[in-house]
């Protein structure tokens, strides 16, 4: 994973653009994807797909042609979708469209302009403060036009048509956590994810925020989308963090603390909030689904969110590979959780004379097989699940499920 | 406030009687009253109007004529509905008919007998205990007689017809605290109202305890009341109590909860109890109004309750000042509380071309504005109030009010 | 009570046979029983009535003709539902039909087989380690044939055919505390209650357990059943042990925490499990019924349980006496809980010309019945109990039952 956003890092990523296809590109070499192409001016929703934004090349040069801020050493260094200029101009006038971090003076920022006409350049606070007074030639040669709005989808196909949606957003330029580490551990799942038949049908999309997931939302048949989970801030060093989904006991809200609780792991959980990431608009009150938000560091709470500080080596493996445990443990429990119906609810049904229970009476070491069993026919009236079996008894959710499969295929219980 | 409190502490309320037209007289010099009076013999709820009880003095003299308990002195002096009586009589005769407070040597007690004909004389045990034996004067020029009950109303019209009833009990006769205070407060609050123009009509009712609250019951359009509030024990120095309604989870109950802790004055909340003041009433379960009970020291929790310790010094017009600062506050949260639905709930609507959001993006500080804007819009489907999301965002009520009226005014929301 | 387990303790009883007849019999000396006999093979839910099961003697000798395994000792020496067996074995052989406690060395364990045709001894590890090799007389003297499945009841008629059942089994054979205090303990709360005139009517079960409490529940109108309690471990030293129904909040449930807790005894409250008594089978999910466990130490909880520990020296009187003191009050509350409701619901009903409140006004230390009155009033719309006036309020029970007779009797509540 750690390659993938070693490679993915340098692009020019935005809500639209070749910096977006490019990347879709390269994680199509590690999974198949469907790359949906939307074009400008389709509405979505409240929203209206926009022009699509090109860039070259673009840098400010002082009197001896020296760039002293340049594209190519960073793709955070263009304010995004920034329109196209080429003029000379004194330090005085440039400053209104350098964007610096004063606090952070050794770090450059990212700024966008998506919806707003403008033009600037995202440096650091310590070049600026370097920068003599005179004439700087500012370029940047990038085309805004009718186009496209890019997004890629991967479906693990199941059983069933239900979905599982797992959401990346493919988006934001040269940030490592903020995206890529997402995006990486989204594509390990689903190459896990395609070597199993699973219950849920499995759509990852990878899609730029908030225009792109509401693109998404637009065109889809979202009524299909049972539970989701979007990824992002995948990669930090710092512990796992669960934000619950708008409805806050949704199925994956439950599986998730469950998971979390259960593994030990030192991680927080938290109730939905409307900012962050594309939760926003899963969770908006007409869609409400089911979906939560996996991070490690939550969004916008490490200095280096949204700088250059951001990059391949503020991300660590074994972070992503933790994030990947833990999704893979989740989704785990919530294919296999079922509410079922036990046939013979009145009294127990006799387990021994169908080779489910011990022929030899009085021993008071049952079974934790058997008390599984006990504990699924009890709770199978149709209202709990095996997670709530699992929690309501103590017992490893796999036991509760082995038992499950057991009392199915003996009839016992149908889902 | 404290005036107030003064000017009507001499005054013998009773449930019925001139001294309660006298206190309304001077409550009607501040804020324009509706008198109304319910002839004896009316049948309210279950109860009927009791006949009219006037006094025009009363007195224990001794042998040389000495008054040595006079009701002129204090109208506690005197049990509350004495039918007349002129006779003398020696001392061991009289004490079945006079009250005092043995463990509060130097104070005199409140007592009543409205509903059996009694006649008798309450005094402090020090006086008691000074009587030589002998034989005594007593009188007591009262009448008992059809007549009517009084109280009075003061309606501040708002948008709506919905009401928000302030009631506040009339009968209490020299007692500053359990009275006056909550009429002072309820008083001045109803000017500060009639200067807005509120969302709700605010209703100020002064009537006497129990019977008074049912004849305002049984004679007025109940289903108006959506919210209320009992005011009494208003000025004394303790920290604030709220009473929540019978309901618990009333939307006054909440506003309460919410002014008071995020105001960090100390304060205590308690559920509902079936006694205190006219809360009983309106709290009856047939009613289940949504109406609470606010006072300082809470209905018979401080040593000079029920006694001549309840006077205007006991009352401080700083602790009235604050009750009404609380009232004030309260009810600015309750007039501006609503309901909204999301009128494009699909997704976040686009803020940014309605000039509701920054458009320069990538900035994790994120304005107070427009993340009450966010959360007004993701709570906005008809179930959750301002005043949810006040509490679920952490952002005061206010900023989440102003980002409603935006949304409202951009079409976005409706109540 | 002790002396009643003494007496029982001897006798081989097994989930058949003749042993469970005599220990009926033998109550049936302190209480009216009406025994039951379901016939081997009748269908009883998903189960069958199975053979009866009978034994005469039983014995492992050795060369010598020595008895070293004696079921005239103890009847937890044979395996229950042992199939007949006569022969002459070498130790090697005749140790896979024996069961020991290798941990309790001392303990003889108590073992059955009641699904599957076997035989075998119960001796203790030391015993066992004594034998020598060599041969050994084994001699089994049982009967397994059509017969019946015995159980009986006890029902106290009440006002009303609604039904609280106490259920005990009867099918451990020379075991105390599990099995014989229950029976005890079950026994002598009827005696009680038949001599009052109770609402409900009270039905105690003695039953084997499982298959037994299955064939009740399959030959009984189990819509009666309105609440319910089982009884075991009901003698050893240990604090009570309550375990909810499988609903958590039923009326017996709230009950018994409010008299375990009110009564400030050391006890421990769990959730329901689908283990232990036949609290299994009446809170299956078909039947679901209100039906608590009630146990000093709870099942397989001490180190005695399903040995030849659990003697009748294991079980206290006192113990005995103290569950039964529980179950006595416990039934007193669920006796006389109602969901009344309040007649005169807006505003208070006038309580002083019925004669039910003090005339005299002004007074704060209004007495706890009358309190209690206005709680009863305040809280009678239906859907609360006077257990929930109770805790509410605070009152004593006793005190929120004595107020309901007198509004009740006063025509202001009706049930």
């Amino acid at each position: 994973m750690h390659e993938l956003v070693r490679r993915l890092y340098p692009l020019c990523r935005s809500i639209t653009g070749d910096g977006v296809r490019a990347t879709l590109d390269i994680v199509g070499e590690y999974l198949p994807l469907q790359v949906r192409e939307v074009p400008t001016g389709t509405r979505v929703l409240d929203w209206t797909v926009p022009q699509e934004w090109n860039i070259r090349d673009a840098y400010v040069a002082d009197a001896s042609g020296r760039r002293v801020v340049d594209f190519a050493a960073s793709s955070l260094h263009v304010l995004g979708y920034s329109v196209p200029v080429h003029r000379t101009m004194p330090l005085s006038e440039l400053r209104a469209h350098l964007y610096t971090l004063p606090e952070q003076p050794d770090l450059v920022p990212y700024r966008t302009s998506y919806y707003q006409p403008q033009w600037g350049f995202c440096l650091s606070q310590n070049t600026l403060d370097a920068l003599p007074d005179g004439d700087y030639e500012v370029r940047i040669d990038s085309t805004l036009a009718d186009g496209h709005l890019t997004y890629a989808e991967h479906v693990v196909p199941g059983q069933v048509t239900d979905e599982v949606i797992v959401s990346c957003h493919t988006c934001h330029p040269s940030l490592a956590n903020d995206n890529l580490a997402g995006i990486a551990v989204a594509t390990f799942l689903a190459r896990e994810l395609a070597e199993q038949q699973p219950y849920y049908t499995y759509r990852f999309i990878y899609a730029p925020g908030t225009v792109g997931a509401i693109t998404w939302l637009a065109r889809n048949r979202v009524e299909r989308v049972k539970h989701g989970l979007v990824l992002a801030c995948a990669g930090d060093r710092g512990p796992l963090t669960y934000k619950r989904s708008r409805r806050g006991d949704a199925e994956i809200d439950r599986v998730m603390r469950y998971v979390l609780v259960n593994s030990e792991r030192p991680h927080s959980t938290h109730d939905f909030t409307p900012y962050g990431y594309d939760e926003r608009q899963y969770c908006s009150p007409g869609f409400n689904l089911g979906v939560g938000s996996l991070t490690r560091t939550p969004y916008a709470a490490y200095p280096e969110y949204h700088t250059s500080g951001d990059n391949p080596d503020f991300v660590s493996a074994d972070a992503m590979a933790d994030t990947l445990a833990v999704c893979r443990e989740a989704f785990a429990v919530l294919d296999r959780n079922r509410h079922y119906v036990n046939q013979s609810p009145y009294g127990e049904p006799q387990l021994g004379r169908r080779g489910l229970y011990d022929s030899l009476g009085g021993r008071s070491d049952a079974k934790e097989a058997q008390l599984a069993m006990l504990w699924v026919l009890n709770l199978s009236d149709g209202t709990h699940s095996l997670l709530d079996v699992a929690e309501r008894s103590g017992l490893p959710f796999d036991t509760v499920g082995v038992a499950a499969d057991a009392l199915r295929d003996a009839g016992l219980i149908k889902a």
